[in-house]
């Protein structure tokens, strides 16, 4: 198959790294600044580059790498260069927004959102891997009238190129699932060193501050794309993540032991079992 | 210098381990379950054992390795039998407590209140390593009064053994510190992990679950007693926290893009800056 990366930056070009890696489809890449195209072709990243006139109507499989807003106008805008029956995915993190959009159109391709799960805390080109996607989850969101076979061939793929793990499920369980595994742990590490006393860590910190301020070295401007585009179970998650934060103040504040023990010996066997 | 390891649970054992491997001292054990001393002694661990009757007269630094509310009754039970001059420590996480406590008592030796900042999600003699505080930080927190050959004499065994930095400063400063490094820290991933959406993370998950999570492994009856000995600094940084996640929720549920933006590139400045 000719598979087009649209976008080679940390994702795309790691996607592509994959796919040259692990299967014998032939990659075509386009990217906005044309440079990095030029570089990833040189680099043997991509087999082959041009412009989106001539590249989008060869592939069977197309991939956008962009930012959730940048989605839907880029696929209705190239509506008519998509060839008939081909499958057009993409890899951002909200789904419910831009496959339901979609679904209304009257589209004679199929599009097929999708989420490769990994990520690092640097972005673009240069920091792509060929490994990135080695022990993730790759989840597939189809319309409800996506036919069985295009599904199964995009799932295909993604195990070709050795996600560990894929799932299919509506647009709406992964962003609700989403708005937990991913989102809100951002939140949290950000509003974690927005302490006034995080400058002044050095010599009192260990694994812990470690790990969960990491991520908040954050790409604020996808991530505001995201976080507003999951409204509302984000601010669900946030809305549990405070509660349980004020059971653990007030207990806290009234010496209250066996409460407190409670309460982490129940996060305690909850982690344990869940890993 | 004879050093007795009061306690060889996972800290006792890791900081008995790290003497025998780095330093010449001659390391005394002593563990309530005597057949954990059996197999220490066995296992090379320490050079010695016995009762605490025989063990602390002989011990130029004793370090005491329990959960915070049983140190001070174990230092005042025994403080007829530590020789003189020598220096009493502990290894507990909270620190203003303790040595406020016993700074009211008149001791013939020197209580000096320490805090090797390294641990792990499992506990216990079998899980001790030689190498558990190879990068980590030893904070001792001494009285006004003691003397500064004392401080710098534990300063020197801390550096002797390899800890990768050590700090003196006051338990207030400790535990203010500790509160944001360490505690909330556990805080939030206990409290992250009681969303009921954790049980089906799996297939939607990747790094960022994975690291805030991780320290939601907690040992309950440990952290229990740090909480609740350390709560004004631990209530401050709960509060900031939730604050930080409000404005965070606001944010999203008003669109805001720009405040939202600001909030997260302030974030990522602050950790890129600080680590």
């Amino acid at each position: 198959m000719n598979i087009l990366i649209v976008g080679l930056g940390l994702i795309g070009a790691s996607l592509a790294k994959t796919l040259k890696k692990n299967t014998k489809h032939t990659v075509l890449g386009w990217n906005r600044t044309e440079s990095v195209s030029v570089r990833a072709l040189a680099d043997g990243v991509i087999d082959k580059t041009g412009t989106l006139d001539e590249l989008i109507p060869q592939a069977d499989v197309t991939v956008i790498n962009f930012y959730p807003e940048a989605i839907v106008p880029f696929v209705l805008e190239h509506r008519d260069l998509f060839k008939k029956h081909s499958i057009v995915t993409d890899s951002c993190g909200i789904k419910t927004k831009i496959c339901r959009e979609l679904e209304k159109e009257n589209l004679d391709f199929y599009f097929i959102g999708a989420h490769p799960m990994a990520g690092r805390e640097v972005s673009g080109y240069d920091n792509a891997l060929a490994t990135l996607f080695d022990n993730a989850s790759f989840i597939c969101t189809p319309f409800d009238s996506t036919p069985r076979n295009k599904t199964d061939a995009l799932v295909g793929l993604a195990q070709e190129m050795g996600f560990a793990r894929t799932v299919v499920t509506t647009p709406e369980h992964h962003d609700e699932m989403i708005a937990f595994t991913s989102q809100i742990a951002h939140v949290l590490a950000c509003s974690y060193v927005l302490s006034p006393l995080a400058p002044y860590h050095a010599g009192y910190s260990a694994g812990s501050y470690r790990d969960v301020s990491r991520v908040a070295r954050i790409n604020a401007d996808m991530w505001t794309e995201l976080f507003i585009d999951n409204k509302e179970p984000l601010v669900r998650e946030i809305d549990d993540l405070v509660s349980n934060l004020m059971k653990f103040k007030y207990n806290i504040i009234n010496g209250d032991s066996q409460a407190l023990h409670d309460l982490m010996e129940k996060g305690n066997r909850i982690k344990e079992e869940i890993g």
